[in-house]
C-alpha cells in the first residue's frame, strides 16, 4: 500500500507503537450476537470510548485469510503480491528457518499398498509415532548428495522438511497425488532451474520409503508445497520501525522473522508476552507486535463460549499492556474466526487505534457492530492500519508541499 | 476483482444462491424520503432484521452505471475492464444473437435533404413506422456480399442492426454526423482487420438510403456503436456456479448469454419468473439471477408514487423467493434510479446479505439510510456482491495457510 510514495514519507522519532493482536477476535452473529457483543470486556470498553474505531478486511471482500496473509497485512504489507508458500508457512509453524534459496515442504506420512497410495494420512497416525518415525529418519540420513536434510513433526501424519545448503528453486510440481487410491506421482521441475529441487524430493522420498517399509501405515511419504522464502522487504526499510513480535507460537515468530523483526523465545503465555513487552519496551524498540492466540483457537473448536471467555481474559492483560504508556496501541484481530463457522471467516474484524492524535469517535465497546455503526475509521484494508500507526506515531511527513 | 487468486480459491459444492435485483431500486431523497423509504415493506423489513447490510457502488464513485455495466458488476465482473459495445448492447436489447465476429451496430432512422441530415431522428417516426420500414429492408435483402443482415426494431426511430457471416472487426468509426445539419459520413475503418466492416456498413446505409428514396421522413439511416462481443470469461468459469438468469427484458438475458448463463424465454412478468425460479431451484444450477424491472420504469418516469408501489410490489413477491429456501439469498439494484433524476444515478444502492454465516446488523430496513447508518457491510464496490455470494456459500478455500 502507497509504496511508491511510502519512503520520501517516512520519519524516524521516539514515539513507540504497541499492536496487540488477538487472533481470529472478529465473529458472526448467533441470536443476533457476536461473541465480542457476548463478552464482558470492562477495560476495552473503557479504552474504545476514547479511540478510533473501525473494521478492517484483511485481504479483501468475502476472501477468508490464513494466518500468513492475515499477519502480513497488519504488518503493512499486500498480502496478495507477497504469497508465502505452504511449506514455508508449515517450517514457520514448527519454528524451522528457512533462508533465502533453501526449500521447504509440507509433508504427509502415507500407506503405500500394492502401487497405490491408499491413505494420504497413514490412518492419522499419533504425533507420538510421527515423532518416533521423524528421528529414525533423522538418524538414517543427514543428507542428500550434498543437500542437509532437516525434518521435523507437526502433527498427525504432518510434518514440515527444510532442504539446506544448495539453492534448490521451487517450480516443481507436488509429489502427492492429492488423492487416495492411485498411484504415488513424482515431482516434476517446471524449469531448468527446478531440476535439482525435483531430484532431491524424490530422492528423499524413495529412501523413507525403503527405511519405513516394515511400517503398516506409514510406509512411505508424500511431499508438497515445495516453496522458497518469498523476497519481502524488510519491516525496518519499509516503516522506518525496529520491531519485534511477541508471540508464543512458532508460526508467527517465523513471519514475523521473515521480515527482519526481534522474535524472543520461550514466551509461551499471554502473560509472560505482557511481562516481556514491559521488560523491553524502553529498549531501542519502535513497535512491538504481540499476540494472543485463544480468541482464534476457541472459534475454531467452534466453541461460543468459550470463545467469550478467551476473549474476558484477553480483556484483563490490557491494563498491564498501557502500564508500558505506548505513544500508540492498536488492539485488532487477524481474521475473523466465528464459532458458528468453526473455522477462519472473510468477516470484518473491529480495529480500535489509540493514541494522542486519534479521533475519539462515538464507537464505546470494541465490537462489529459498534465499529460498523460507530466508528470513525469506517471499513478499511487490513494494510491500512499499518498506515495509521505510522501515522499516530507521527512518523510520516505531509505528502506534497 | 480478485481475479488473480480467484481460481485457486474456488471450491465446488451443492450450496445454492439467489441474487434478486430490483432494478434502479436505490433513489435519492424527495422532501427528506427516498422511495423505499416511504414503501411499506413488511417482508424486507424482517429479512433486513436478519441480515447483512450495506450500500454498494457498481461501477464507481459519481459513475452512473448503465445497465450492461450494472449488472456486469453484480455478477463478479469488473465493469471498466469488461465494457460491452454500444451496438452489442442494442442488439442484446431487442433479443437479437451476437456471435463471437459477428459485428453489431445501433440504428436511427433520419432524414436527407439536398445532402445534408436535417433530422438524425426522422422526427420520431412511430414504432409502428419503424417496424413497417424494418420489413420492407428486410425483404428487399437479406444479404450483402456474402454478410447476412438482420435488422430489428427497437422503437420510434431506432433499430439494432447485426452482420452476420464472416468475422467482422469492430474498430470502425460511426457512420453517423452525430448532429443534425451536416453531411452524411461514412464509417472509416481504425485499421486494416476492419476494412470489410467499413464496407458492409457503408453499403448497408446506401441500400436503404436507395430503397427508402419515396419516404418523407425516414429516407436514409444511420449507423453508430460498431461493435463486436466483448472477450469475457464464463460465468461458470470464473465462481463455479452455473447459472440461471430469470429475467423478462431481452437486455438481461442478453448480458447473461454473454457470460454463458443459462437463460429461460417467455417469463414477462415476475410472477412467472418467481414461479420459473421455484420449479428449477432443485436442479442442477447453483446460482439464480431474478430480476424485476418495475422499480426502474417507474423511476424512469420521474413517478416517486409509482416507484413507492412498485417496490410495494417487490416486496410481495419476498415470500414466495424465500419458499425456495436458499442458503444465501441477496438482494439489490443495478443502480439507482431516483424519480428525482428521473433516469439512471450514481447513488449507492442497498444490499441485503441473508444466510446461515452473514451478520445480522442493526440495520431494520432496506433502504439507503439504514444500510448506511447500521448496515455491517459498509460501503462496498458492486464486485464484492458475488465475493460474498460465494465466501457465504462456502465456495471459497481460505487464502493462504
Amino acid at each position: 500500500m502507497y509504496t511508491e510514495i511510502l519512503p520520501e514519507l517516512i520519519i524516524k522519532n521516539d514515539k513507540k507503537a504497541i499492536l496487540l493482536v488477538a487472533d481470529g477476535v472478529a465473529g458472526c452473529t448467533v441470536n443476533g450476537i457476536t461473541e465480542l457483543d457476548a463478552a464482558t470486556t470492562p477495560n476495552l470498553d473503557a479504552l474504545a470510548a476514547e479511540s478510533s474505531l473501525g473494521l478492517h478486511y484483511p485481504v479483501g471482500y468475502g476472501i477468508t485469510p490464513g494466518s500468513g496473509p492475515g499477519h502480513l497485512a497488519l504488518f503493512g504489507y499486500d498480502p496478495i503480491k507477497n504469497q508465502i508458500g505452504r511449506g514455508v508457512l508449515e517450517a514457520f509453524g514448527v519454528g524451522m528457518d528457512v533462508p533465502p534459496g533453501h526449500l521447504a515442504l509440507r509433508g504427509n506420512f502415507a500407506t503405500l499398498k500394492d502401487g497405490i497410495i491408499v491413505d494420504r494420512r497413514a490412518d492419522r497416525i499419533s504425533t507420538e509415532k510421527n515423532l518416533e518415525l521423524v528421528q529414525r529418519i533423522t538418524e538414517d540420513f543427514a543428507e542428500i548428495d550434498g543437500v542437509r536434510v532437516e525434518i521435523k513433526t507437526v502433527k498427525e501424519h504432518r510434518f514440515a522438511v527444510v532442504f539446506h545448503g544448495v539453492v534448490l528453486f521451487d517450480n516443481v510440481t507436488d509429489a502427492d497425488p492429492l488423492k487416495d487410491n492411485l498411484p504415488p506421482v513424482k515431482a516434476v521441475p517446471r524449469d531448468k532451474a527446478s531440476v535439482r529441487s525435483a531430484y532431491t524430493i524424490n530422492n528423499f522420498i524413495e529412501r523413507v520409503t525403503r527405511l519405513l517399509a516394515n511400517e503398516e501405515k506409514a510406509n512411505t511419504c508424500l511431499l508438497r508445497g515445495a516453496s522458497n522464502l518469498p523476497d519481502i522487504q524488510n519491516f525496518e526499510d519499509r516503516t522506518g520501525l525496529r520491531g519485534q513480535a511477541i508471540a508464543a507460537y512458532p508460526m508467527y515468530k517465523g513471519l514475523a522473522r521473515l521480515v527482519k523483526m526481534v522474535t524472543p523465545d520461550g514466551l509461551n503465555e499471554i502473560e509472560k508476552e505482557v511481562e516481556h513487552l514491559k521488560k523491553t519496551f524502553k529498549k531501542d524498540l519502535d513497535f512491538h507486535f504481540v499476540h494472543y492466540k485463544p480468541t482464534d483457537s476457541s472459534g475454531e473448536d467452534g466453541d461460543f463460549d468459550k470463545k467469550v471467555a478467551a476473549i474476558e481474559a484477553f480483556d484483563k492483560i490490557i491494563p498491564d499492556v498501557l502500564e508500558t504508556n505506548p505513544d500508540v496501541l492498536v488492539i485488532t484481530g487477524d481474521h475473523s474466526t466465528p464459532s458458528s463457522l468453526s473455522g477462519h471467516g472473510w468477516h470484518g474484524v473491529p480495529v480500535l487505534i489509540h493514541g494522542e492524535y486519534a479521533f475519539a469517535d462515538d464507537a464505546k465497546r470494541f465490537t462489529e457492530r459498534s465499529a460498523a455503526n460507530h466508528g470513525i475509521l469506517g471499513h478499511i484494508p487490513g494494510q491500512a492500519i499499518m498506515m495509521y500507526i505510522l501515522a499516530n506515531c507521527g512518523r510520516l511527513s505531509k505528502f506534497g508541499a
